[in-house]
């Protein structure tokens, strides 16, 4: 099923490409168990990012000035630390902690089904991570992205129809020369009513087995079912 | 020489990374002379660059507003076509011929020197060409960029401040943790007025044989010879 007008492929990375929820309880364990701390690393995580969206928002609704997610990170993990009665870190530490968002871990599929599409299509991440982190995770995982798009060059977050369309005019595109690709129906929604194309890329397991969205609960162009299986639609 | 505390090196990309004057004659010379027309292509290649100091100039100085290089580009060509008696080029003709700055080959030693580098530094164009363009030039050459950083997320051009502030700031690293990358004196020493470490790397044949500077003309950290030097001069 090629879609010939498409040149450039946008990502949504936290969840879409990385698995944020085991990645940060590993090594949030990695750094606080020998201190001493014993938790429920995935418990830890799940409180973290539950923290994600109501940081956004407050950008969003102009509450606040933009703020890079690296600086809500430090702020949302300020405020479960004490939940989980973690108290008496030190600034290094803390700032590490923060850091372990930039060590996410890719889904096996990610890296190699990413390298496929770069041979036909501009490739970019249009996370509301902020260009810093996108540039770890890549050198991390080796994602071959062209450009670092996203939140940051926008100055807002998802799903805002600015840093869609923002994105397609950094790469001097039309906005229906973009795909979306995402995990998240919500995301790809949004995309669409800018004018981009989408791609719906299952990951099931998320936020644990079976709690992640298995195939798309909106209009797709594409549904895929991991990111082998999107190049192999998309003639990559 | 290596430099403990350098994190990130940014590179200014025309001249420094890539042989724009033979390239551009090269490309233009592909478009035109199949149309008839016999012009000195590097005559040409030079008139165009001549118009690009100028016309950053009305960004810098806020007579217009932030426009992308490749607009700049695009008004320039149409300013110098009628000085080479060119005209009756079609729209896909005009855009085809812009879009030869998206070509441009880099210098023999840029792709393996970057390739280096990369192993031990961030890695970023910081350039007053547009991020699509930065894009396109990185695929056609295999420039490992990490991101692409410089005017277009400043908003303004070099060698006003806020391109290399903003450019360090999007790594989330101060500027004495970047290097800036250039075979211009000037771009080293606006870049060093910011807080930034310099590298000068010799590029004597930019405009034609023994034009361009053989060595730095302004003091730096680093002078190198090629990109294979500067990787040898900063331990990677």
């Amino acid at each position: 099923m090629p879609i010939p007008a498409v040149k450039a492929l946008f990502f949504d990375v936290f969840g879409t490409v990385v698995d944020w929820r085991n990645s940060i309880a590993r090594e949030t364990e990695a750094i606080l168990k020998p201190k001493g701390f014993a938790l429920d690393w995935i418990a830890f995580a799940d409180a973290w990012r539950g923290e994600y969206q109501p940081g956004m928002e407050e950008v969003r609704t102009g509450k606040i000035p933009f703020s890079k997610l690296d600086v809500l990170h430090r702020r949302n993990l300020e405020r479960i630390l004490p939940r989980f009665k973690v108290s008496g870190l030190d600034e290094p530490t803390l700032a590490n902690l923060n850091r372990a968002w930039h060590r996410l871990d890719g889904w096996p599929d990610s890296t190699p089904g990413l390298k496929r599409l770069h041979t036909k299509f501009l490739l970019a991440p249009v996370s509301n991570g902020n260009i810093a982190l996108m540039a770890n995770l890549a050198r991390h995982n080796g994602f071959p992205w062209d450009a670092i798009l996203g939140s940051e060059i926008a100055g807002d977050y998802k799903p805002k129809p600015v840093v869609y369309l923002a994105s397609a005019a950094a790469f001097d595109l039309p906005p229906h020369e973009c795909m979306m690709v995402a995990a998240h129906s919500g995301d790809l929604a949004a995309a669409a009513a800018t004018g981009l194309k989408t791609a719906h890329v299952a990951r099931p397991n998320e936020y644990g087995p079976g709690t992640g969205e298995a195939g798309p609960k909106v209009p797709v162009d594409v549904a895929a079912t991991s990111f082998l299986d999107l190049a192999e639609k998309l003639g990559a």
